[in-house]
């Protein structure tokens, strides 16, 4: 018998009919004895519903400034949950299954006053425990929780794998199982190499520049919030029939576990490949080389709200002028250099060069710190494909190269071929 | 400066265009100088969505009961008037109107446990009427509150017009102003009578009696509620431009005030005629005239969940046998009888007579308690017209007659015109 806490996004319980089948994906774990919590999200296309009205009524209302109360966009964009919550508590009912619905602010799940992207402070699990060990299942609202103001806070977009680590975390679980639309984490993605294999373990921190990396499967900060609190975390399928066999394997059902690296025994030097599309390139030429510079580049960048991703920077010869190479999204591209032209003279640089529609490609692995020669690897393959690598950065387990938008696919697939992740 | 509760139901708060409308009647109520607060239902349509939700689940499920958590229907139903609470908190705002929306159980406004259907124990207005002087709108949930569980419970469908006469009181508002889709509560059904005219002012009592009658304006339980703490009830049409001539009028703007009689200077002897359609008669032929026989008819008959309206006994002329004439729902009609004939020999009559597809036509003013020759009068102009009178009901201030379907409209129209209800 094990704690289990499953979470269920939003195609998952996009009608009264995969609401059904969700309700069997939990009495499964019921019936085979385990205590169950389960994190649900608004019904698919809800929430960008609610969003869709707050974000419209200032406008509509003729409005100079589209801003709005985010304590009351939470309001309305927290009642997405709270009906698919009790929706899925009468599924269970139904078919036999003792449930009850818990809105965040009835357990309460605690969060600090950022409303519209709260962090989740503290929940108090006790009397879920309790009816836990009456065989009574919860079925908790993801995304929200109570802020100290007493109104509703909601974690900021797909908030709810968030959720679902901290309630796991909160109730000691044993696992959290994050149910979505695909089956487990991939070593790179199926679309572009059909050759991807599905891990049936990763580590968090692998996971975590996964997840930065652009794979969609789960938030990045709910993997780091299972990393703090070590909750294992196990992506599966909602899809697949309930009850089809190995379903209720408990130490060894279909999908990828997210664990902590001790519990990964025969580890791989490289993991999986991730990219990133439309990135572009900004670099400023011959750009003065003194203390503050980068704070005069990055600061102005950042009130602008545009997230600057890989900075490289070389050593200048004579330690007066160097040149700055960075990424930004390919939609901030515009803005970014307009805010950079308008810091040219405080800043003291000569040139702007920028260029669009390029890919980040990453090889992931924690097996990395303790194998050299990784990076050679990549560089060597790329280089017989005549693909042509613009930047590198390098983390302790992670290498990020830039390239031409075009090659993309062809990196893609080299890269996981030359360290041998199309083989079994 | 007053302080004033205003309502606005579904059909009002539809979309967001209309949301941006009843912002404007708020307004043009603040920018007067009074203290507002605002009570909303869900947006139309969306109750019946949600209800629709909770009800197919069971089957969807293949459960053989179509039965549910009341506690959760409660939960999924809710969310509406949160959505709308919200929207209009933002639009109030967008126009330069201090707002914030409160959901019943932040309040909170206190119901008893009965899920679905819960009465209102208490509101703590306190943290309210703070708010409302610094000019602070609150913008309330309707239909909804805490029950003692902690969880949230609704007062039954219609229930935002009881939450904002509830909500008034415990504000002690100087007037509870029901937005609605009509423009106040007329003598009869315009659509019946196009000479039927709007009120001004109606007691307490007689829009009770109005309301039971069929007319359509307000629920029940409002207007009782209204009665008990005097809370003067104001129905008005959201409709109309918040802007026009005469809508900031305070002391008279356009609609019909709900008080008490002593309000009233002008008494009329009728206030209004109304009408129930699709209602069926009963008669059970030579009944037993014993103590009990009452309790064994309408004892199964309330069992069976079926509502019995007019009930009419004569007296037995040898104390013996007796004829019983009530009258059900035509939609219950069926069912009713199949409970009276599993009755039969324990209750003791020798026949069931049905007719469906009766019409109660009813004449109601407070008037009448101190004038006689109301009733005769109104049997005296039936006859004439032809019109067949199966039954009478009276009580202090009102007179209920049965008759035949088809003569519905003549019947309001003849009684209308009888008591002088057309004429200024």
């Amino acid at each position: 018998m094990a704690r289990i806490v499953m979470k269920f996004g939003g195609t998952s319980v996009a009608d009264i009919a995969r609401i059904h089948n969700v309700a069997r994906h939990v009495k499964r774990e019921v019936d085979a004895g385990h205590e169950v919590a389960v994190v649900v999200s608004a019904m698919a296309g809800k929430t960008n519903e609610l969003v869709g009205w707050a974000r419209e009524m200032p406008k509509a209302c003729g409005a100079n400034s589209p801003f709005f109360d985010a304590r009351e966009y939470d309001a309305i964009v927290a009642s997405g949950e709270q009906v698919t919550s009790g929706l899925l508590a009468i599924a269970l009912q139904s078919i036999g299954v003792d449930a009850r619905s818990w809105q965040g602010w009835q357990i309460p799940i605690r969060t600090d006053g950022a409303h519209g992207a709260a962090r989740i402070l503290e929940i108090d699990g006790g009397e879920i425990v309790r009816r836990m060990g009456t065989g009574q299942v919860a079925v908790v609202t993801g995304f929200q929780g109570l802020a100290p103001d007493n109104r509703l806070a909601t974690l900021g977009r797909g908030g709810s794998d968030t959720s679902a680590v901290a309630v796991a975390a909160a109730l000691k679980a044993d696992r959290c199982d994050i149910y979505t639309d695909v089956d487990g984490v991939y070593t790179t993605d199926p679309r572009i190499e059909p050759k991807a294999r599905r891990l049936s373990r990763i580590s968090f921190e692998e996971m975590l520049e996964l997840a930065s990396q652009g794979a969609k499967v789960l938030q990045v900060r709910s993997v780091e919030l299972a990393m703090v609190h070590g909750v294992r975390t196990f992506v599966r399928s909602s899809f697949e029939d309930p009850d089809a066999p190995g379903m209720g394997d408990f130490d060894n059902p279909p999908g990828t576990l997210i664990c902590d690296e001790d519990e990964i025994v025969e580890q791989q030097v490289v993991t999986g490949i991730a990219y990133a599309k439309d990135e572009a390139q900004i670099s400023l030429r011959r750009l003065a080389d003194r203390p503050g510079v980068s704070a005069g580049i990055f600061g102005p960048l950042a009130e602008a709200n545009i997230n600057v991703d890989m900075i490289v920077q070389n050593v200048s010869e004579d330690g007066s002028k160097t040149d700055m190479t960075f990424t930004v999204p390919t939609g901030d591209l515009e803005k970014a250099v307009s805010v950079l032209e308008k810091a040219k003279d405080s800043v003291g640089f000569d040139a702007i060069q920028s260029e669009a529609g390029l890919v980040k490609v990453s090889v992931i692995g924690i097996g990395m710190r303790s194998h050299a020669g990784v990076a050679a690897t990549a560089f060597k393959a790329l280089a017989e494909k005549g693909i042509n690598i613009r930047a590198i950065t390098t983390s302790e387990i992670k290498i990020s190269i830039l390239i031409d938008g075009p090659y993309a696919e062809l990196a893609v697939r080299t890269l996981h071929s030359v360290y041998g992740l199309d083989k079994q």
